[in-house]
């Protein structure tokens, strides 16, 4: 429970948001979030379901993200817009723009909506993994600042010590978290969606230049389901069907403890090598 | 090879966007490519990848697609806008746009670009499956009009017939090409991309209310990879991951018959049961 006058948690106040002239929304990039080159794509994401989720028109919850990184997007502050193209009975299409200096340096689409009860069933099985205490913390090397604000604990497929050589499958499975913990919620968890680092340098054994040009989420669970979560770990896995000629997708999962679909999630990465 | 005065194919004509004020494309439903309401939502997205395709600052081959079925499409004409959010040295990001009298039906974002010589590796295995002409033609109810355009052979999971009962999973895995056949291209590709009817039909056995809320493509191969293909078969496969209270996911696979795998493709499917 947070005493009244502690400050923010690092990744609420990285997605917080103040009203702008013109409907616009003002935010800040964080150092606490900075990648090697601008901010994590996961905060962006998580900052862009934020800017809707405080619009005063939002119906319901986020069914689907997609995000695009079109371009970077440098140290300090930039402006979000948030416009429902469409709102219909039970669902809502949003169009999002990030921009600093009226350069336009992402893009995103947002379906929001009501759930209602129907028949439902998890045909995806979760990993077999050893609890997290059974695992030991091995995060990212760390001259990655965003990543110290998570614990990941690597079931499999650890980032590789540079040189590491060649590995046969570009598979990571973790348990993380954010580090201090924080209850889950749709932010938190469209961040998590892109904590897998770019799965060529797995395969490859080394770093090379790589970012994210598109991430799609799809959240499948509701807001009782992520508020079930609470500051428990979630258990994500990632890897890639096809690395060609400059661009490899990835395709995550990440489930609660207990078993629970919380979203699937996919991207297209660009690469050098 | 086509005569010069033949009819163009049905997908090409329904494909078709012609020049209209404002920088607008103008294009027409097609009976033929109808669907239980409205159109085939693959023709509409390979409607908004041609849209692009025919821009004059366009740069590249599609990387990647997002569309938005935001609300329903009428029969007739509808407007296409497409706009290049942002230029980068290899890749192109998109907004675009289907409007009919000026309400906005279907948004999409597309990330275009160049393609490298880099080092390339597939490492989905491709589903061991009989050869196309080992398997019977078994298309979908003759009332679906769309689907008349397409051959398709069902290795597993051919759709149900009304009352067949519950099934214990999602997959469907089918040869698929256009009927008549065409030689594969980009849109062509876009369109088979969405040719796996809702996985929920599959696993109640019976057709309950259910429609496309946003669908994502990963274009996997380069323009040679596809002309390669000519009129020959692919193979696609689709499954969910969760169905859960409305809502639920489809993942699909889309190989040549070689093993290439051309794309994959992901999508959020509201349903009734």
């Amino acid at each position: 429970m947070t005493e009244i006058d502690a400050p923010p948690h690092p990744f609420t106040a990285a997605v917080a948001l103040t009203p702008a002239a013109g409907g616009r929304l003002r935010g800040r990039t964080r150092p606490e979030y900075a990648n090697m080159v601008g901010p994590f794509g996961g905060i962006t994401a998580a900052t862009l379901v934020r800017a809707v989720q405080q619009h005063p028109d939002r119906l319901g919850d986020p069914l689907s993200l997609t995000v695009n990184y079109a371009g970077p997007v440098a140290d300090g502050d930039f402006d979000v817009t948030a416009r429902p193209v469409r709102t219909n009975r039970t669902n809502q299409h949003w169009m999002i723009e990030l921009t600093q200096d009226g350069a336009v340096a992402t893009t995103a689409t947002a379906v929001f909506g009501l759930r209602r009860d129907t028949w439902s069933d998890t045909e995806l099985a979760m990993p077999s993994v050893p609890p997290p205490d059974a695992v030991a913390v091995h995060g990212f090397p760390d001259f990655i600042a965003w990543a110290r604000n998570y614990e990941m604990r690597f079931v499999t497929g650890a980032v590789p010590e540079q040189g590491a050589g060649e590995h046969p499958d570009s598979t990571s499975t973790l348990w993380v978290r954010d580090a201090p913990a924080r209850p889950l919620d749709f932010p938190a968890l469209t961040a998590m969606c892109d904590v897998f680092y770019p799965r060529v340098f797995l395969r490859q054994g080394r770093y090379v230049a790589a970012g994210t040009v598109s991430l799609t989420v799809y959240f499948h669970a509701d807001a009782a389901e992520l508020e079930a979560c609470g500051e428990d770990h979630v258990l994500g896995t990632a890897r890639t069907h096809r690395f060609s000629r400059g661009y490899f997708d990835q395709t995550a999962h990440l489930w609660s403890r207990g078993g629970t679909l919380l979203a699937t999630a996919h991207q297209s990465v660009y690469f050098k090598d």
